[in-house]
C-alpha cells in the first residue's frame, strides 16, 4: 500500500495539530517523522504516531512547552525540552548548535526533559546542509543489556555522524549502537521469523534466536554481540551516548530513562528528567576551506564506491546511500504503509476526528 | 621479566634524545609510551619503540618538527605536524583544544602530517584532568576491509571518549573500530594460537583462525565481524575516525595512510600529508556544574558496577577499569616485558650506544 509523500505529511500534522501542537512545531515533528519514512528508516516514522499519542494521553508529552536554554557558555548550552516532543525539541537544540558554529566555529547543546526524537540523522543533516560535520545521539528505553550483564541498562542509544561531500551526497553514519536496532527486531517479531545468534539473550544470559523471548526478561545485545567480538565496544560506545546525552544534561540515564511505551510506567525517583540528546555541528571551514575537503570527500567516497568486493555483485555501501536511494524513490512512487500501521493511523483519524488517510496520487 | 617503571622511562627518554628530539620532547614521547604500558596495553607502549626507530631511519619521522597551526576560528583549529612524532604532535594539539575550551567551552583539533600516536587515551586523559571531556582518535595503516570487501582500506582507527567522574575514576572508552584490535592479533601471532571467527578474513574474504594468514592479502575485520551482526557500523565508526582525522585536517585517508612498518613504503602521489588525528575537549561545567555531573557519574558507574551478571562470578566492567588495575598494580610492581621486546629494546641501546634496561628495583 503506497502513499504519497504529501498525503502522508499532512496526515500528520493534522494529528499532531489535533494533539495540542502549534502550527510550526506539527509541521515540524511531521517533517521529522516523515524523513525516516521517505528514508526506508520505517520503525522510527509514522508507524511510532500512536506512540507518541499514548504518552501524549498520559501527559508524558508535553505539546505546548517552554524549550530553554537553561545554561550556556559561548560553544555549549544544555536545553530543557519541557518534556516536549523531541521531534521538536532537538532540531531547537540543534539550531542553537549551528548557530554558535556560526559565530564560533563549533556548538554543542546536551538536551534534558525530551522525549524520543525521531532519527538521528535529521538533526545531523541540519548542519550538513550549513556546511557543518553534524553529530546526534540519544538515550533510549533500556533494551539493552552491557556485557556480562543480564539486565537491560541501556537503550539502542544511537549515533551519527554526518559529512557533507561535493558531488557525492554526503556520507551519513547513522547507527544504533546495539546488534541490531530494534526496529530490525520488530519487524521479524511481525514476520514471524527466527533472529541471527548474536542480536538477542534471554534472562539467563543464552542466545536465542526467537524475537518474541526478548519479551521475558531478555536483553538486545551491544554492537559486537560478545566479549570476544568486541560487545565491550558496543557497550562503551552506548555508554558513551547515555553519558552524553543524559548525564551532562540531568537527563535519565541507564536503567532510568522512561520508557517509550506508554503502557510501561516511568521508573519511581528517577534522578534526572525526561531522556536526553546531544547534537553537535562544527564548521568545515573552521579546519580547511569547504572546497578542499569536499574534494577530498569526493575522492574517499569514489575510493571506497569501487573497492573490489569479495562476491563481484556486490558493492561497497556508502554510509546513507541505501536511505538516500529510498527517498529518492519514495518521493516519486509514494511510501509504502503496512496494513498495521495504515489500520493504526486510520484509528487516530478517528479518534481525533480528522480525515483518514488518503492513497489516491 | 619486570622492570621499574622509572628505569624504563629513562631509557625510553634515552633512545628519543638519541634520536634527535629535544629533552622537553623525549620526556614526553616516553610519557605516552610509559602509560600504555603501565596501562597494561603492551601492544602500543615501548614495544613500539623500534619501530619508531627505524620510521626515523628511514627519514619518515622528523625528531625536530615545527609542529603549527595552519587554520583556526575560535574554537577549531588545523595543527600540521610537519612530520614529527605522534607522541608529540598529538598532545600539542590537545594543549590547543583545551586552551579553547577554556576560553569557549570547547574546542576541536584536527591534525595532519603526524604519526602513529600511541594510546588515544593519553590524549583524552589531558582533558578530563582539567574536568573536560576529552574525544580523540586518529586513522592508521590500512589494515581493515570494509562490509563485503576484501581490500585493506581502513586502519584499526581508534576513537577514544573520556568522562571525569567523582569519588570513582574517569570513565574512559578506548577502542579499536575493528573486531579486534591488531594488538590482539600479534599476541596470537607470537603465542601461534587460533583466533576467533570474525576477526580476520582471507584474500578470497572468508573467515580464517590463523593470525599468520592475515599477511597473504587478508584484512582485519570491522567491529561487528559481519554485515549480519552490523559489520556495516564498524566501518562507519571506522569511516568517521578516517574523515575526522584525515580528510579534515589534510592528511591522508583510507589506504593512502602510509604504514606503521618501516619496510612497506607509503603510497605514492598520496592525496594528502602523513597520517591524522582529532582530539577535543569540552567543559563539563559548559553544560552543568561540574560537581552535580561527577555526582551523577558516580551514579550511573555505581549502578553499572552492580549489575547482576550472568555468571555471578563476573562483574561488568566499567570502560577504563581494567587499565587503572594495571596502572595501579604495574607502578608498584614493574612492567612486565617478553623476552622479544627486552632484546629489542638492548638492540636499540647497543645501537645508539646508551645504557642498557635495568632490571633491578
Amino acid at each position: 500500500m503506497l502513499i504519497p509523500e504529501l498525503a502522508l505529511r499532512i496526515f500528520t500534522q493534522n494529528i499532531f495539530t489535533a494533539m495540542g501542537c502549534s502550527q510550526a512545531h506539527a509541521v515540524l515533528a511531521a517533517d521529522v517523522l516523515l524523513k525516516s519514512d521517505l528514508r526506508g528508516i520505517d520503525s522510527h516514522g509514522v508507524a511510532r504516531l500512536s506512540g507518541y499519542v499514548r504518552l501524549w494521553e498520559k501527559q508524558r508529552i508535553n505539546t505546548n512547552p517552554d524549550i530553554k536554554i537553561v545554561h550556556e557558555t559561548a560553544t555549549t548550552a544544555t536545553v530543557d525540552g519541557d518534556a516536549g516532543l523531541g521531534l521538536v525539541v532537538a532540531p531547537f537544540a540543534m539550531q542553537i548548535a549551528i548557530e554558535k558554529a556560526e559565530k564560533y566555529g563549533s556548538g554543542w547543546v546536551s538536551v534534558r526533559n525530551s522525549n524520543h526524537f525521531g532519527i538521528a540523522g535529521y538533526h545531523a543533516l541540519m548542519a550538513v546542509e550549513k556546511d557543518m560535520i553534524g553529530f546526534a545521539m540519544t538515550n533510549a528505553s533500556p533494551l539493552v543489556a552491557p556485557t556480562f550483564s543480564n539486565e537491560r541498562l541501556l537503550g539502542t542509544n544511537p549515533m551519527c555522524y554526518a559529512f557533507p561531500a561535493g558531488k557525492y551526497p554526503p556520507v551519513i553514519v547513522d547507527m544504533a549502537t546495539s546488534a541490531a536496532a530494534n526496529g530490525k527486531l520488530e519487524i521479524a517479531q511481525r514476520s514471524g521469523k527466527q533472529v541471527p545468534e548474536g542480536w538477542i539473550q534471554d534472562k539467563q544470559g543464552n542466545y536465542i534466536t526467537d524475537p518474541h523471548a526478548l519479551k521475558a526478561g531478555g536483553a538486545l545485545l551491544p554492537l559486537g554481540s560478545d566479549r570476544e567480538h568486541g560487545s565491550h565496544k558496543g557497550f562503551g560506545l552506548s555508554a558513551t551516548v547515555d553519558i552524553l546525552s543524559g548525564v551532562l544534561s540531568g537527563a535519565n540515564y541507564g536503567p532510568w530513562v522512561p520508557p517509550f511505551v506508554a503502557f510501561l510506567e516511568p521508573p519511581v525517583n528517577p534522578p534526572g528528567k525526561g531522556l536526553g540528546h546531544f547534537v553537535g555541528a562544527m564548521r568545515v571551514d573552521g579546519f580547511r576551506p569547504a572546497d578542499e575537503f569536499k574534494a577530498d570527500m569526493d575522492n574517499w567516497i569514489s575510493r571506497f564506491k569501487s573497492a573490489t568486493t569479495i562476491d563481484p555483485a556486490q558493492k561497497v555501501i556508502i554510509p546513507g546511500e541505501p536511505e538516500l536511494e529510498a527517498e529518492t524513490d519514495r518521493i516519486k512512487n509514494g511510501i509504502p504503509l503496512v496494513d498495521a500501521v495504515a489500520n493504526d493511523l486510520n484509528e487516530l483519524a478517528v479518534k481525533f476526528k480528522i480525515e483518514p488517510l488518503s492513497f489516491g496520487f
